[in-house]
């Protein structure tokens, strides 16, 4: 894996045949001790998992640098292939295969408003923000096109450090909806990135907006059809073939391949892997998991929480010991002031960028919604807000693959730019995400918990626990016309009130009904006909 | 992961920065295809996985080869690196996890025998048969050192397949035989085909055999304290920290880890790492696997035993879409019945050597438990003749090492050598493979499964079930000393009859009464002291 990059021995006195050894023996040895701290920090109150990681990363990163005498702490370079190929598919399989399907799509609207409305203003606020602060700060010679490709960069989220502090079952609305926003926001950055990259800069005019919103449409419309092709034609061959007949590990490996071959399909056909392996992952959970042994389910479960968190913690240990590797550092011509400046202005951008969306759209949100109980909450937007601030690993991929040439640079503005991402990034998983479990705790008391599970379902004119969920829509195939009747009036009404509610309901019915019964999956006895 | 590979890109219209999504998708939905047809395959008598899993390579490289307009069958050249650091470890850590370690240990001579000298043997057989027989067929220009790795490259045996025909259970002697001699021969001719490579040539005389020997035991010793010693320390740290009370995820990435970085460790300090991750693995299953929660434990097997059957069949059909690269068979210079005698007197070398050492030591070994009831009889011993005839991914891989730079060869005669292996590994493990099954089942009738069961400790001079292993060693701590002296009494006779039996008994105690409460694993609650 780790071959990918450039990779340059400690020693001397290693064989040449195998140059990977060293570098993957510091860095799985690094990566146990990172779970190991880990693990006896859980309990503290300010450090979370990603600031251990970064931490120990950069120790490492100083010890490599003091052990060869100053020369480069990298024993890797970065490289997007690592990044994209390797340690992003397995962190979004699972974020698709353990999201609450029913949560996430009942706030699917306002998801969808955050993760992509929201990183078109943010990606212009900062561009332009950029654009018009970095040659005041006597930072000059970006193009238009480094611009905008500043935007996307720095409008990409990582909303892991507030997901380790908020809990599912206590706020599950502000779960699904950071979580939501978390995992489009990762597709849509990249598919704008790409989208920016291909675009002619010289003649912005509506029309070249438009064919970018247009592009963005399609690729989200058929990276989601493909994600879903792909799980359903799995499930499809697990449940007619099923193979635990003779051995689970057919069926485990089944699910492993078929999912990362959902990925690069998807990068194959240039669409987005994200939306892609995202989409996958939810169907595979709904159909999949259920037609294989009860070993492979537990398994299957354990092994995609495993590798994402591993992929997830090589990556900050990765950020924190590439922070140290100074030949960057030398090529950048700044002052120091100059670099604060730039520093501080994008950090100002990115909670302005942030600022401008997130209170008006969950106005918005609550506007649509306005018919429901429980609205968003000025502290609950606020969390929200908080929660995206921070920058993570597909801010830095995004800027190595804008600013190098296969993970190096020699241009002293590009550097600059690789130093600036770094830098941000630092600060805002370091110095946000430690302040995000005080805030959080401060802002989500026990009362407002206790409020906030109108992303269950309940809470709503109809108040229905999940049991009812799974058992009305088989009940209309069994009573009578008039009852079936007397639900479509209901539902009819139900439509005009509430939109996603009812197509969800209305999907619960189509899916026992035809899907589960030839994709596989949870039925009730009576359904079984 | 394939990224090792030097790629070549089928398409002309694929974005140069990921070269290696083509080959990657290819192959991992080739991988797939393996996977259904291996499992409608399943219960016919003549095909195996590997059988299946090099025909399906071969179909794809003839297609790819049709595709390309005959230039050349290959996406990824063959690469030792992507072998040795990437595929081969997670087979062989499963192999020691998943063995069944009292049968291994009470054949542990019998499998030394057959794995250590028997490969010697072989190496010697293969060596000075070629080195006699190719200049003969007119195959000249091979130095001396290529004919002693020609030795050892044919002597790495493959048992995939007659493991595969084999029940643990009917026959848990012959199992544990051909089982344990796999991975001891595995590991034997890597470190015997590295010391071949260090030593002088030139002058071979009593004192770099010995050296060669000494070596050897070096390793051996060495490797396997190292596999022992990164065991007990993940058992160690598992059981003290006890991951599981706040997340599975870490422990079951612990282990996962850890024992990638056994095999690491031994690789960078020129170690077997073969050996390394094989103890490790007996060690991980004996004591950490019982440190973890239960849904680990499940999982932790079965992700172990998933990675090796997706390395597995991935080096299969990578060596069937391997033999339709036609540039090395365009720059081979023999005739065809030159080639063909090659072939031929490799086979029979092949045939020759094995039968050369099995029989001997069967006879020795069956002299040395000459007071057990049942020795080895002439049909089993011809299962285990049998059993090494095939050769497979090490042979390959060795191969390449030996004989191209970085996957590619120029000169004839190499190429000419790599060639010849890929023939004889396709031919043993497509003919041979294909009369195992019934080979198998004419010698071992039921009659015979019977008889076996000596290898589970039944049948010597104290007939013993499992459960009175466990409980007699914790008795000794309990009863009076007249009891202990009675039962060291015991022991000395015993000591004096069966060896190894004997110490595996005395081990028992020790585990039990020492190590099982420090590094973990299953006790008697009479023990919990």
């Amino acid at each position: 894996m780790l071959s990918l990059l450039s990779y340059e021995t400690v020693g001397e006195n290693v064989s040449p045949e195998h140059p990977q050894v060293v570098p993957i023996t510091i860095f799985v040895a690094v990566l146990c001790l990172c779970l190991v701290i880990g693990h006896l920090l859980e309990e503290n109150r300010w450090v979370n998992e990603s600031i251990t990681a970064i931490f120990i990363g950069g120790l490492t990163g100083i010890l490599i640098l003091v052990l060869r005498k100053g020369q480069s702490s990298h024993l890797l370079r970065f490289s997007e292939e690592l990044f994209f190929i390797y340690l992003l598919p397995p962190i979004i399989f699972n974020a698709g295969f353990q999201v609450k399907k029913k949560q996430f799509f009942q706030n699917f609207i306002t998801i969808m408003l955050f993760g992509i409305v929201g990183v078109f203003i943010s990606t212009v606020i900062i561009s332009l923000g950029s654009w018009w602060l970095f040659p005041k700060l006597g930072f000059l010679g970006l193009a238009p096109r480094d611009y905008l490709a500043i935007g996307t960069i720095f409008s990409s989220t990582d909303t892991v450090c507030t997901l380790q502090v908020l809990h599912q079952d206590e706020t599950p609305l502000l779960y699904s909806i950071v979580f939501g926003e978390g995992v489009v926001n990762d597709a849509t950055s990249v598919v704008l990135f790409n989208a920016v990259q291909k675009m002619d800069v010289s003649k912005i005019n509506s029309q070249t907006i438009l064919s970018v919103i247009g592009d963005f449409l399609y690729l989200f419309s058929t990276s989601t059809a493909l994600g879903i092709g792909v799980g359903l034609l799995t499930s499809l061959v697990l449940k007619t073939l099923y193979f635990g007949k003779h051995s689970s590990i057919r069926e485990l490996a089944m699910m492993v391949l078929m999912a990362y071959l959902s990925y690069m399909l998807a990068e194959l056909l240039e669409l987005s892997g994200i939306l892609t392996v995202f989409f996958c992952g939810i169907i595979m959970s709904h159909y999949s998991w259920h037609n294989v042994t009860e070993s492979s389910r537990i398994t299957a479960r354990h092994v995609f929480a495993m590798l994402s968190f591993v992929a997830e913690t090589f990556i900050f240990l990765y950020v924190g010991m590439d922070a140290f590797d100074i030949e960057k550092w030398k090529m950048t011509k700044l002052s120091l002031g100059t670099s604060l400046g730039i520093y501080s202005s994008i950090v100002f951008l990115i909670l302005v960028g942030r600022a401008v969306f997130v209170f008006p759209l969950s106005a918005f949100s609550n506007f649509m919604n306005r018919r429901k109980t429980s609205p968003l909450t000025f502290k609950q937007q606020t969390v929200i807000w908080w929660a995206g601030l921070m920058r993570g690993a597909v801010s830095i991929a995004l800027a190595f693959k804008q600013f190098t040439y296969s993970g190096v640079t020699l241009d002293p503005i590009n550097a600059t730019m690789i130093t600036n991402t770094i830098i941000v990034v630092l600060f805002t998983t370091l110095v946000f995400g430690f302040l995000t479990k005080p805030l959080v705790n401060y802002l989500i008391t026990h009362r407002m918990r206790n409020q906030n599970n109108r992303g269950g379902g309940s809470g709503g004119e109809q108040p229905r626990s999940p049991k009812d969920d799974v058992v009305l829509p088989l009940l209309s195939f069994d009573e009578s016309a008039s009852a079936n009747m007397q639900i479509a009036r209901e539902s009819f009404s139900l439509l005009m009130d509430r939109p996603v509610y009812t197509i969800h309901h209305y999907w619960r019915r189509f899916d026992n009904a035809y899907m589960r019964p030839i994709f596989g999956g949870p039925r009730h006895s009576r359904s079984e006909c």
